[in-house]
C-alpha cells in the first residue's frame, strides 16, 4: 500500500479527519491548502494530536508528493483545483470525497452535475489519473476523534481495479471502518447522494450519522 | 393506528412480503392486484403462511378498503395506477415503497424523473392523498422470512406530520425494523436513490443488503 497520502483542501474538516486518522494508521501525511501556510499550521496541529509528524504546505506539493491522493475540497472548487494539478496526480490514485450539495429552503438537495457525479467529473477532467469514490459519508468530526471507532462503511468506487483494492485496505485503516467494493465509478452518484441524505437527518435529528450496510 | 392495510400491487415480492410481516403483527390486510384471482390466491399464500386471515383481490378494492394504502408496483405503472385510485385514496396514507430503476449495462441507475422521485410523482398525482415514501431499501427476501428479524432501517418522508408518525410506527411492527424519520417528501429522492445503490451491492458482492444509519 501506498505510504505518503497527499490531501488537497486539507485544511477542512473532513481533510483534517481523515489526516489524523491515516498518521495515527502510521502513514506519512502531506496536508495540502491553497494557503501554504494555512497548509503548514494545521499539519502541525495533526502532528501534535496524532504524536506523528504530519507536513503540510501548498495544494499542489501535496499532489507532487502524495503517492495516494485525497481530494477534500468543496465541489464549487473542484474542478479547477483538479485541473491545475492534473500533471502532479497522473497515474495516481485520487480519491474523490466530493459530493455536489445544494442548500435550500425545506432541506439540502443533490446539485444537478453534467458529468453524473463529482466523482465522475473528476475523472473527466483528470483522465489520467486513477479516480476513485470513497470517504464521503464519514463523519469529520468522528474522524477527528482519535479516542474513538468510527461506525461506518465506506463504499469504494472506481473503474480501475487495483485503486479500488488499495483504497478498501486503506479504508480499513481506520479502526472501525470497513471499505465495501460500490463497483465502477458510474456508481458514485449513489454514493454522493447518500451524503445528502445524511446531512438532512442530522439536522432533523440533532445526530452525527453514518451509512452501515447490512448483509455483508 | 389505523388497522386495515390495502396493498397496491401486492402479489410482487416487496408487497408480499410487507404484507407478510404486517399480517403477522395482527394487522388485516388485503392484497390487491390487477388481477383479481392473481390477488386472491396470493392472499390465500400469505393467510397460511402467517397464520393469520389475508384477504385479496383487485387493486381497486385494496385502496377502498386500506386505511392505509401501500403502493408496491414498479415504476412504470405507476402514475396510472395511482390516477386510477385517486377517489379511493383521497385522505388517506398512501405509502410509496416505489423506486425507478434502469438497468444499463454497466449497473443499475435511477431513472430522471421530473418531478424529482417516485413519491413527488405519486403526490403530484393525488394531490389529496398524504403520500409517504418508506420501505424501499427492505430486501423482500428478508421480509418473507418470518422467522428472521429484519436487519434495516426504514427512513420515512413526507410533507404530512401525522403520517410520518404513522409509517415510522408501522415500520417498528417488523421485527428488527426502525423507522426513522427522513423530514420532507422532498428527501425521498435520496432514499430512493440508496436502493439502486444496495441492487448494485447485491449484484457486486451476492448478497441481500439493506440499510442501517448509524448515530440515532
Amino acid at each position: 500500500l501506498a505510504n505518503l497520502i497527499g490531501i488537497i483542501g486539507g485544511t477542512g474538516p473532513e481533510g483534517k479527519g481523515l489526516a489524523a486518522r491515516f498518521a495515527r494508521a502510521g502513514h506519512d501525511v502531506f496536508l495540502g491548502s491553497r494557503d501554504a501556510e494555512r497548509g503548514a499550521a494545521a499539519a502541525a496541529e495533526l502532528s501534535a494530536l496524532t504524536g506523528n509528524k504530519v507536513r503540510g504546505g501548498a495544494n499542489a506539493d501535496a499532489a507532487r508528493l502524495g503517492q495516494v491522493v485525497i481530494l477534500t475540497v468543496p465541489y464549487e472548487g473542484m474542478r479547477t483545483t483538479v485541473r491545475d494539478l492534473t500533471d502532479d496526480i497522473r497515474d495516481k490514485i485520487l480519491v474523490s470525497t466530493v459530493v455536489p450539495l445544494e442548500f435550500s429552503r425545506s432541506g439540502i438537495r443533490m446539485r444537478h452535475v453534467e458529468d453524473g457525479s463529482a466523482a465522475m467529473e473528476a475523472q473527466l477532467v483528470a483522465p489520467q489519473a486513477r479516480v476513485v469514490a470513497a470517504f464521503q459519508n464519514l463523519s469529520a468530526s468522528h474522524l477527528i476523534d482519535l479516542d474513538h471507532a468510527v461506525d461506518g462503511d465506506v463504499i469504494v468506487c472506481s473503474d480501475h481495479f487495483e485503486a479500488t483494492r488499495e483504497v478498501i485496505e486503506l479504508a480499513g485503516k481506520i479502526p472501525g471502518v470497513r471499505g465495501i467494493n460500490g463497483g465502477p465509478l458510474a456508481n458514485a452518484v449513489l454514493v454522493e447522494s447518500m451524503t445528502a441524505l445524511l446531512i438532512n437527518l442530522n439536522r432533523l435529528h440533532k445526530a452525527e450519522t453514518q451509512i452501515r450496510i447490512a448483509g455483508l
